[in-house]
């Protein structure tokens, strides 16, 4: 069995920002020389997603409105853990849209149907952040 | 390392259907020969989920309610995904669900609890739909 | 390639209750004797979630929030699973805080940012609940 590690190093200009890191993740995947079998894609802090889905501009809209719905920013007063921060509602928007994506990995390509993006959602940014990409197989 | 790829097949009747594949799969992991290792589940397309839990038809009901009531199909409007499709609903519902089971593979069996079932939910059904089932270990 | 697997076995006192478990999984991946791979983490019971997430008392009470409000206790009788049960709540807050974990294995240690820890919230405690670990890499 063989495995690589690569720390993807992203930089997020709004407090919340979509990125699409497929090609990144698929360049990875290349480096790595492994033909088959799975690829962990989660993000290092606990304040972003990793999730994947349509990319589209009219979508992204609608993930904000539901995560703001569900977990709203504001108040800060709202959430104990704002005491020294003002990112509680990052944490909650985090478990709701899950932290990882488990990825296959076939004939050195992601397994993935005409659709499936991997989508880096980042709650609290305005930082540079990494996201961690181990690869498994052989 | 062996590794194992799997489509299965599915379709469903209603926009919204829960379709039990814990069979499906367990068959699939016994045509690898793979005794100990990991099962990556995943549908195919962007607007279901793969989740685990219980089997139990009022539950069924109330995982309906529960989705209906964070990510409401109507108004169609409401969603700026809604252009040329209706199924912005669809994308969401599959956010807060989750995309894919990632299950432990122990002496040829599914290592599961009692009451662990690998369910497929689809939030924009009436289609044929495709799940991936890649199995990995030795 | 080599795999290993261990059951942990935790006590909840509550019906809601958080216990930070990376401790006991970073010792599972030890007693594996495994270096770089991958960890699944996921509870046996369906009622159960494993996340990752800062652990923080103030946080601790804001996800208890946001799980009471999406997935509400009671009344029980609002849901159609609370017939032989009063459960029904428990199965939903688990979908919505997502089942398993995997984790990156490198180096023999979890290839973890600064703040994630290994969460196991119960949403139908006061009982024995196992987690299953299982290791596999080389």
């Amino acid at each position: 069995m063989k495995s690589f590690r690569k720390e993807l190093h992203l930089k997020t200009g709004k407090r919340r920002e979509i990125q699409n890191i497929t090609g990144q993740v698929q360049e990875a995947v290349e480096e790595s020389g492994i033909q088959e079998g799975m690829v962990l894609v989660n993000p290092m802090n606990v304040t972003s997603s990793i999730f994947i889905n349509d990319d589209e501009e009219g979508l992204e809209k609608d993930f904000e409105i539901l995560v703001e719905k569900l977990a709203p920013e504001r108040p800060y007063s709202q959430y104990h853990h704002n005491v020294f921060e003002k990112n509680a509602d990052a944490h909650l928007k985090r478990c709701i849209m899950g932290r990882e994506a488990v990825c296959g990995l076939t004939k050195g390509r992601l397994d993935f149907g005409t659709w499936e993006q991997i989508l880096y959602y980042d709650f609290d940014g305005k930082k540079d952040a990494k996201v961690l990409v181990k690869v498994i197989g052989e």
